[in-house]
């Protein structure tokens, strides 16, 4: 494969929120091809630019294209070998695992599969030992590949630099969510207009499950989950993009608050590896009094590339043993199709798209 | 003093946002007269119908009443014996004591006295207790009671039924506070607007003193806080009125779900006292899967005049050692001026406002 | 009939945002008996409470009633004489047209029979004439009667007394429109959050239709409209009720504008009559420079009953030919509900409930 | 004066919304150079970053600059040759003043000389000729230009291209105006939350003296007035970007729908120039039922460097002798920093900023 040659792509359920966004960025992207956009029954036969729901607008080389209808075997024989999941939960995981059965590696934002013990759950920075281990064994599939949901995206890009400095005892979480989270047309204006609705289905016990399993240890081609709890309350508010997240960490160590901020600011485990969507630093620390906050923080991350791609934390209170601070990501880039674009050029780097579905021809 | 008599009384900061709730629930009370609305700079000479913020109506009968700049000394001598305070902290401080000097009984919202340690820092329903043991050491003095900040009293109400089946080794606390928290003109609406502020002065500081403090225990003349830490987290969300605050215990204790549900539906210590403004039951408990909302349990409360003075109580998840749940109160209302006027009603039904201020003449 | 005798009523659509507003009005009234609660596929079965949109809480008395599916059949016979509509346009229509040849009163918010010729679109304040006119030809019939959008409600009521004295050549109208008026769930957040939608379907050709209906004369048994131009601009904005509307209208006529202001101050045509839900006056004129407001001037309107029916008019600027003003009116009360109910009290006192449907037995 | 040589200049008021936008604007712009920030008391001595209120990030070179307070004469003897102007208008009125006798260009956003007869009040697009007409008596004095009000600005744009063809015989004007058009701290959001404001001081009469001089012919080094009344209602809603206007002009002419549109899409009397701030077309016209949209049609503008400086047009409704129809500009780009930038952008490539404050030496 030459620099130049780009791997054939395609977005399920490309006119969904995170879609689009997966649309956004991979529309000049250096080594994933213009995307494929494939709608389900509502948006399929629309162009994209009429669906289109981003401040900033749609890409010229994709506006005007229409969504189109297609199962799993018509994009493998059109010549896709990346697809790029943005269906719900839900209707995702058969698809999905049809799209692998056919031979096409699968970059799912989906709650379907994060959870099957071969599957990876991943967030580079934090795990990404998480993928050779698992995909060893499967080795002659396609790739499945998840990221975790939105809010426990941030979270874990959070903890991971001072995890182990701290021995975490429980993670006491509460989450600002946007209305973007829920997808279009999700929230009804009259449900949350001078609101907050303390409840998202399900998201609690994701955000337990899926922060053990990203920070869980890899043994013998199996994750072992931190075991840590993760007590967490999930809360949607009156805020277009932008999942904040107050965080107390009761410690079990104690190390100097000048080591905390050393270990988030030395954060970059990416550093050494050519990944365009990739943000340097993941982590930014900010030191104002009031920050971070959903609409000044959100498209964080450098270069150009990686806007939107970086954990804003901020607000930091150590009092030994509990550590308090908040974090930002934006959901629908760095907790959504974001994500997914960066485990691809991990999975890239790492030279695991050129099994199967990958196979150069 | 017979029943229809009625105590004459000022309300300080009446132009404000609490101010004016103060003028909602005293404009028509059965005990406590129509209030002298007393300003400051701004709004002094202005009528009250030009300033009011609330969607209700002003209350007819003070709607064109212009406040009027008056010092303590003024307002003693025209006869006032309770005065309500809703100034601002800091300002508030000196003004207070001014008018306790001159006898006057002073309720206040403010936070400069809180801390003193022969002022009752008094929510009724949890720390009824506190009044007489305080006050009863400067029984010749005017008295001073106030309130706690608006996120501590949604908080404490939900604790108080449950603290002692929990035994809790800590409270782990995260607040979405309303707009009005900060009073007028407050928060720009550049700086919230589709956003979330994860910082208020002082807040997080201020709930695990106050709430220390409440539910702690008297011994000699003093409170002995109950030693407990409360990790907050404290922001502002866009919201016009109403305090949620997430809410988990780590508790010592394991009693059974069905024996939290009934402390709490149960608890009503005030049932047997005949307060005007005391909400029947305090606490209200919903069971739907997606409440307690700002928006739809703002003004939760019985009878008719207690609108807005319970706490509500939702999405209880009991996994021992830790129980989560969320609250919300009326910070305006719970938390602000009605807060305040059922410590002057506990006050007088308790033969309080007999003393130096309150003396009937 | 004695005064005690109440009619027994049922709401078609009770679920929904208007559909609550009928349940909070018809709860305790005097003249109608407390509803039947007719619901749909989604809501039938279903608790009030639990379906509940309001701050204001669900009525005590019903809160826990459960919706119930019937037809108009069924409605007759279970003795109902009066219904209320609050059915989506569209499948409104024919379930009207069924309850009236069962003998149905029928008292609608919907579009479908708002131009049938003898069917009359009522204001009463406005065209009460319009009621006998009507009527009195289908007089063996059972009653159908319509209130118009809610856009057109304030605005003709702002347009009504001032508009013999001016002969308006046009009006020209652009509206700001609250997301109760799209009902429940209406508008996505995504779509309306931080943003305004310059179109709402059909709603500038409802508001020139109406309005000249209304505002036309009665001829031979049949309305005339006006046939003067609405040139209106229909759009949506963030705000939960409250329809605001910025009204130009340009006269023939120049009165002087004390004579418009005491046009607005001295209307109120249903003075003597006793209906409980009419406000007086129905058109409150506000003189401060930014008023009306949605939040501040939505619950105008006294008596208490009468609460959120009166329209507010402000910034009045009368430079002739052209006369500017502003006019809020609450959607779901004024433009929904309390129209409607107006209108039947209206009918009741017009002895037209008497026939067929409200045969006394 | 070479391609690459910049012209140096600096943003007064550059603390603000507005002269944040300049920042954003002027930091990489290929002919004028960095600004020198010039704050006042408030943000004086503070770093950019730290007030930075846009979405965003704050230009890297410029974001760690310290605002610096500096009087006309000050900032001449450093070497500036072109102010750009973000004060409030009242202040600015003397400074820009100053700053004129100083030598120094001014590029203002200000209200205070926009009527001034010798200064332009200018949108390139719309009265380029103004420009030459009105600088040429004051040949040899520092140019003063002015740009109109934000809502006046979009208003302009989409008038200019069907203008003639209409024959106006009157502008009917409403307007949905953004948050941000107040600057900062600006509205209260207890004051704009949920609810709309129906009242922007002096705008209304802003929006017809300036458009009225905008579309006015240059007569004998004077304008004379178009002399069509504009008939405005403007009002404040709760988004933060976007003044969205509905327009209804009433026309003496009939030219086909087909001209009009055409008239709108072939609009560019920039084109042939090469300014790089000049959005080619200046007015997009959107076909879709509901737009623009201030979300959605925010940014709009080509090329990059245009983003936020066009005008987009949508609902067109041509019912002779009425049209209808929405646009929507960025108020802070198009309708402030960004319509100074151009001017300046004009003003360098008539050879206008070579006179005193402008010669290269």
């Amino acid at each position: 494969m030459t620099e130049t040659e780009q791997i054939p792509t395609a977005i399920l359920g490309a006119g969904g929120y995170i879609g689009q966004h997966f649309a956004r960025l991979l529309s000049d992207h250096p080594r994933f091809g213009p995307p494929l956009l494939v709608g389900g029954e509502r948006s399929g036969g629309q162009r994209l630019e009429d669906l289109w729901l981003i401040s900033d607008e749609a890409p010229p080389d994709l506006a005007r294209e229409r969504l189109a209808r297609r199962t799993p075997a018509q994009l493998r024989r059109s010549g896709v070998q990346v697809v790029f999941g943005a269906m719900p939960s839900g209707p995702a995981g058969g698809v999905e695992s049809e799209c692998r059965r056919q031979g096409l590696h699968v970059f799912s934002n989906a709650a379907d599969h994060r959870m099957d013990p071969d599957v990876p759950l991943l967030v580079p920075e934090v795990n990404h030992d998480h993928l050779d281990a698992l995909v060893t064994r499967g080795r002659r599939r396609a790739l499945l590949v998840t990221n975790p949901n939105c809010t426990t995206t941030g979270l874990v890009l959070a903890l991971a630099p001072v995890w182990a400095m701290l021995g975490p005892r429980a993670v006491h979480v509460a989450s600002y969510q946007a209305l973007s989270g829920a997808g279009y047309p999700g929230v009804a204006s009259l449900a949350i207009h001078d609101n907050v609705v303390p409840f998202i289905p399900k998201e609690e016990e994701k955000v337990d499950a899926e922060a053990n399993r990203i920070l869980g240890a890899v043994s013998r081609g199996r994750v072992v989950p931190s075991g840590t709890p993760f007590l967490a309350h999930c809360a949607r508010v009156a805020v277009r993009d932008g999942h904040l997240v107050a965080v107390t960490v009761e410690a079990t160590r104690r190390p100097g608050r000048a080591a905390l901020e050393e270990a988030w600011r030395s954060f970059d485990p990416l550093r050494s590896m050519d990944l365009p969507t990739a943000p340097h630093p993941p982590v930014e620390l900010r030191s104002q009094p009031d920050r971070p906050q959903p609409y000044r923080d959100l498209w964080a991350g450098h270069p150009a590339r990686a806007r939107g791609m970086a954990a804003v934390v901020g607000r930091v209170r150590w009092e030994p043993p509990y550590l308090r601070f908040f974090v930002l990501s934006h959901n629908a880039v760095r907790g959504g199709a974001g994500g997914s674009v960066l485990n691809a050029e991990l999975a890239l780097a790492a030279g695991l798209l050129d099994t199967p579905g990958g196979r150069r021809r």
